[in-house]
């Protein structure tokens, strides 16, 4: 497994529950690796370990009863919180001060979670690469958006982290860095207090360290039936699609993808191998025409009063949208429509779809955060995606398996994960 | 006609564009209204005049080119402004300033609209009335939530005002304060920066004195081709829906609704009369739980920290919120998925459906906002919303007529309305 052991959301909320870890112990725990790492890493903008312990202490018997337990929570940088600075990676915000919490944020307060401090975004989680390293490798890339979040719960520092996904920015990065990332389907969590990029597309994103371990933390904060790790994991249907993204795929992702799909159906499963879905893959290209349409309008008061400071990505992609006409957006937007009725068709004979969630390994340097390739597609559709690690190529890098579900059956999804998860323990 | 003579959109914008007019003047002509007026109204809760005129002299030349020509605008302080407080009539944001304008108001000033100051809402835009006054009869309700920029545009203190409508916030006030308001379709207009209600249903509205008005307006805005001012007005075909809530209408409503009608099939419009929509009323039920739910979501923050000074209505709603599942909300947004089905289908063999926007005219007194009776169930579909102004009962107060488009087929809705609002003038 990865460099460092990383904090189970299950095991530290179970220790908590039998007493034999307080939240303020969970607290050290990450405080500690903290300490040891983020130096290294650069996963956060801001932590305030003090407060958070206070907190745990004062709070111990009302935490440990609670849906989350106390454990510590890192918070991605494009949320607002009341009381740490909430700056979306941009000079226009430094050091900027919300007057009130994300819904997100309130919500996972609300079930006992302990907001430890914030975690690096990439430029209002656009592509232009930030400055956290890979957990694995510190010259590789970690992915983006969500950076600091992935690195965080990669390298052990945080056991629960939240991100966002517009193209691919939770599922990408945890790949990337090794962890379970899931994005639930469109709109089950709110976005509001986050900063828009596109008002369509932007989708709350979790991280933990297995599926289990997410699927603990996004049952606590939705108050959905999301666990997987009290269950008996059921062999699901599985359609391998290869999508016309395919040969971007390095050999290794091929192979992981391929090697996983036959043990699967080893282990009872039903796998159907598809190169590419009818009606559906065409409509990718209409990710790019309404995140930029929405992109020009929902970073209108930053495009039109200081862009001079923004990045060469945001303004190239906003400069770009400034040119798509409500036309093209409505067109786009009525293909994204049909192409959600396409894929639930298609999903009326599979529960979930395997296909990679990265072309390969995270790359080597820090100039990218890796392509969207094989994530776009599915953010359009709404679709709940979990990345499953535990793969590996020859250096030790991890290879993240996507498993998209059936819209809004999160459940279903998180299960068939946590299945494929058990598999690849076992390659 | 009304106690005051309203600022027409389109007048003031040709008067701009063919130079008998100057963006100054038009500003003017609003400060004017308001000295005389709004003591007595109370649509504002800031205005600054100065600034606007600085505005609309050192820019005369591009304003006067621009879409909007320079005319003024009053946006409701429920959206983000960075020059003017911004406090969503909370105690919890009293003088508060955001940091970055909301995205519709960056784009009411990138086509050249001047934001002249901001008018009332309800507290978060719920059901709670404001002080506003109704500029028809100052002893009656001027409809809520956007009280303010319906009171604005009906006293002709404004040629242009935004609202927002997630039950009947627009088409209501609209209504009482006899100024056409549109409801665009759902996404179409982006609700960032706007504080938050419900992320299903929050929806942006526009308030000017007749249908090529608010038209004119939105185009301007939104860069959609919407315009009907210059339109020869094909007549439509036109769906008479009493809906389940028909009895909730008063005498002089539907005789208005059904001599409306009578006219309009006289003047070459199509007709059909239904008592209801199979399969699609009994959705309304889903309004309220998506609202209540995500109501607690979007306002979690103030909830669980600011609950002593949230008003009566707010709280219950929120309160009610709090005990709704994740289940019955997901059921909830399947049956509005499955109603929008219905409605498309029914939509086949019309234009447009026409409906009491309100049970009748402004109530008298305060105490209320009104009913959303007649609103509730079109937010519900997203469909965009007209309300027709012009017709008024023995006592002078208006009564709206309600035109609703099929989805996305804005301009085709704003079409009608302006074929009916010409219809109503020969009554």
């Amino acid at each position: 497994m990865g460099v460092y052991m990383m904090l189970s959301a299950v095991d530290l909320a179970r220790r908590i529950e039998d007493g034999s870890l307080t939240p303020a112990g969970a607290v050290a725990l990450c405080a500690e690796a903290i300490t040891a790492r983020d130096a290294d890493l650069g996963a956060f903008t801001v932590v305030d370990i003090d407060r958070a312990h206070t907190q745990a202490e004062r709070d111990a018997v009302a935490l440990a009863a609670s849906p989350l337990r106390g454990l510590p929570v890192g918070i991605k940088d494009i949320m607002d919180t009341v009381d740490f600075a909430t700056e979306y990676n941009s000079p226009i915000y430094r050091g900027h001060r919300p007057v009130a919490d994300a819904s997100v944020v309130t919500m996972v307060r609300r079930v006992g979670g302990i907001v430890l401090g914030k975690t690096v975004t990439t430029e209002f989680a656009y592509m232009q690469p930030a400055h956290t390293r890979n957990p694995h490798n510190r010259e590789h890339a970690p992915g983006g958006s969500s950076s600091g979040s992935a690195a965080a719960v990669g390298a052990g520092m945080l056991p629960v982290a939240l991100g966002t996904q517009t193209g691919g920015s939770t599922i990408r990065p945890a790949a990337f860095c090794g962890v379970a990332g899931f994005k639930p389907s469109y709109k089950i969590v709110p976005t509001v207090g986050v900063k828009c990029f596109s008002w369509s597309l932007d989708t709350i994103g979790i991280f933990a360290a297995t599926v289990p371990d997410v699927a603990y933390a996004t049952a606590a904060i939705t108050g959905r039936d999301l666990r997987v790790d009290r269950t008996t994991l059921a062999a699901p249907r599985i359609a391998l699609v290869r999508t016309h993204s395919w040969d971007k795929a390095e050999p290794v992702m091929q192979r992981a993808i391929e090697t996983t799909a036959r043990a699967a159906a080893a282990a009872g499963a039903s796998v159907t191998e598809h190169d590419t879905v009818p009606f559906l893959e065409e409509a990718e290209a209409a990710h790019g025409v309404i995140s930029r349409y929405e992109a020009f309008r929902a970073l209108a008061f930053e495009y039109d009063n200081h862009r001079d400071v923004l990045g060469p990505m945001v303004r190239a992609a906003l400069d770009e949208g400034a040119g798509v006409t409500a036309e093209a957006y409505d067109a786009a937007r009525r293909r994204a429509k049909r192409a959600r009725q396409a894929f639930a068709d298609f999903m009326a004979g599979a529960d979930v779809i395997l296909t990679p969630s990265a072309p390969g390994p995270a790359p080597r340097g820090l100039a990218s955060t890796g392509l969207p390739a094989f994530n776009r597609l599915w953010t359009l559709l709404g679709a709940p995606c979990v990345n499953v690690p535990g793969l590996s190529d020859a250096a030790g890098m991890p290879l993240g398996l996507q498993v998209v579900g059936r819209f809004s059956r999160d459940h279903a999804a998180l299960e068939a994960s946590a299945f494929i998860e058990r598999i690849t323990r076992k390659l």
